[in-house]
């Protein structure tokens, strides 16, 4: 029997790379598939990952990625968005569309083409699929349309695949990220530590949802700073 | 001072007539946007509207459906919604874009459109915008994968612009219709009257939020039968 | 056939005396149950009203209070609530039982008095049964554990009784009032006009409620002055 | 530096003796609180806990429990709860009064102590509170108004908590456990296997939180069988 498979959809250096190499330690062979993979060869090196460059709402891409794995996939996890401030009157609708179409309408695809390959597996279907989602999709936020319509759009899409793939084996989650990703590129204030989620810890949390026993199954959970307001 | 202008976006035979009536019978001028206009003639004869043909996911037609009007629309209704149903691994990805548009991303173009205008107003900024939604905007529902994303995302796009939008005057509700509405085509079972909404019933809901006192404004509510399981 | 009677549990200066000027408007016998009575003269010879001084807390005397009428009451409202504001560590803890006890076992013990009453007219029941909430019902807010306790108690009663009640005829619904009221003794921001919400416009939303059709109706209903934040 | 301390209030064959395996294992010392102490000595010698017979609804003898502690709690755990099923008009007030304090009021009395002595380790406060919940504190069941009561009110408190106590250190967490708990007096269907949540599953859920880094902290969760409808 081979090495479970993760495919990662949205890779950059911050949250997906955390995952990446938590689910490498963990023996998974990884697939990493983003818009952009030129920053990527070093976390592939690391991880022996295959990087995949692909737009996450192009349906034929999306379908390729994954009937490209020699057998169905363990975990997928979706990790794209994109948004738009400014005032709902002044917006660039064309931007809005656009920031729709990455943040649900890519997740869709996503969740279609992981459950096709796990639903494949007739004999004994299993799989976990995550969505990495925002306080957005509980709270509409002023001057923020775009991203209230696709994570909510996203955490509809997670309840209604739950509700029809987790009778079938398919374990599937929507995981509010309530805060800010430490970073980098982003200064933590000095009185407020671990006011920024640790990427790491993010990771051990999706490996939990991922490792839970079919009985006691988590379809939706949040994680927030401690000092985070909510 | 002229009379009131109400908008409508998607207009059929059931929910948006009684809603065109009655906004008629209460003195508004009508104007009635539907895709497909073949049989309308009827109601704008009733009800004195102007019927105007047009695509809600087109942002230009949408544009210029408010920019045509004489004054700032008093209130704005979009009622569309597609839907593809089946396994999420077996539906149509086009469809599935195509029903997210419709949904949700038509929403926003109306929503813009009579923000702006209502916002010219400067001296005094005031209106109604209203989205019909679903329960499948709170739950989502198995095999019904595009509905939720659809319905989620103009929840949470009511959400976002009541947030903006209050303060300025402008009054933002979704409303969730939780149940079938009664029309000619569907026959109520004997033994469960008034199991389907009576649209003037909705209507008068849609009415009462129109005319809510601004220092107590109702942002999202339910309408479903007594006898609807929820 | 007599007027219908509405009866209203916890009774001040403030929202249940519009409430009861309302319904006395409207045609019906009213009968005010409140702890102290002292001040309700004036409303009494106002709308006609009955008053009657009780504990909300106390069983017998709540079963008394409906036992008491003549017919079932077509309208029961409950308005009492009662909190203790503190660091969690501090507050006391039998002032947080009393509190919970008035805001919601009160209202449980008005729930099934009412209900009992509306159930007994076999042939043709109906009625309405409104419970007053608050945003705290929705959110536990830091330092007020036992507000959040007694409102989201409150809320949870509503939902099982509008699940169990409904089909059977009797309307349920809670009522987020998610703002300060407007009073003689509240002066509201000279630059924030309507930011507390007009009582009377609370008892209009009350009589909408109470005139719903059943094939439309509403569980839940949040009222918020158009410059609340939310 | 000792060994972390945990108690555990509301203590039977079931979830909570796999806490306390759990939590044994993992190196804390055991105090159980339980109503009715006689069946729990097995567990005591297996896992060395200190065994405390108390009501739970009693402010005196949960301060007692608390202020008997050698330091300050690490982990602190709420069990108890109690019903009464039937038509609200039918049910007993007194056994309503009694199941909202076993669910609710006890919850606060635990969380409160808890919370005290925490709070006076005041250079390095840190500890982890969880509330066991169910399904009923999201949706009020028909013919369950207590425990709707109940356990509504317990998230309210679990949230007011959080929001008060996340920033000073210490972790909060209610858990909705949407569906029946394994045990042998329960026999799962045979062709519905892990359709009963195994109680050691639970009990790594909550050793997952008890672990949670502080920048990603969880306060609500729910654990919920695959083939459980939802």
């Amino acid at each position: 029997m081979g090495k479970p498979i993760a495919v990662i959809v949205g890779v950059g250096s911050g949250l997906s790379a955390s995952l990446a190499r938590r689910l490498s330690d963990e023996g998974y062979v990884l697939v990493l598939a983003a818009r952009d993979t030129d920053k990527l060869s070093a976390l592939a090196d690391e991880t022996g990952a295959s990087i995949v460059a692909m737009e996450a709402t192009d349906p034929s891409a999306m379908a390729a990625l994954f009937d490209g794995l020699e057998t169905a996939p363990d975990v997928a996890i979706y990790n794209p968005s994109a948004r738009v401030r400014g005032p709902i009157a002044e917006v660039d609708a064309d931007e809005v569309r656009r920031a729709l179409e990455v943040t649900a309408y890519g997740a869709f695809l996503m969740g279609q083409a992981a459950a096709r390959r796990m639903l494949e597996t007739k004999a004994d279907v299993r799989g976990t699929i995550l969505f990495t989602g925002a306080s957005a999709g509980v709270k509409g936020f002023a001057q923020s349309a775009s991203f209230a319509m696709g994570k909510f759009a996203q955490r509809g899409l997670a309840q209604s695949m739950a509700r029809e793939l987790h009778p079938k084996g398919i374990h599937v989650a929507w995981i509010n990220i309530d805060g800010m990703i430490r970073n980098p590129g982003r200064v933590e204030p000095a009185d407020r530590p671990d006011s920024m989620l640790d990427p790491d810890a993010i990771a051990g949390a999706y490996l939990n949802l991922i490792r839970q026993d079919r009985s006691a199954w988590t379809d939706e959970i949040t994680l927030r700073p401690w000092v985070e307001s909510f």
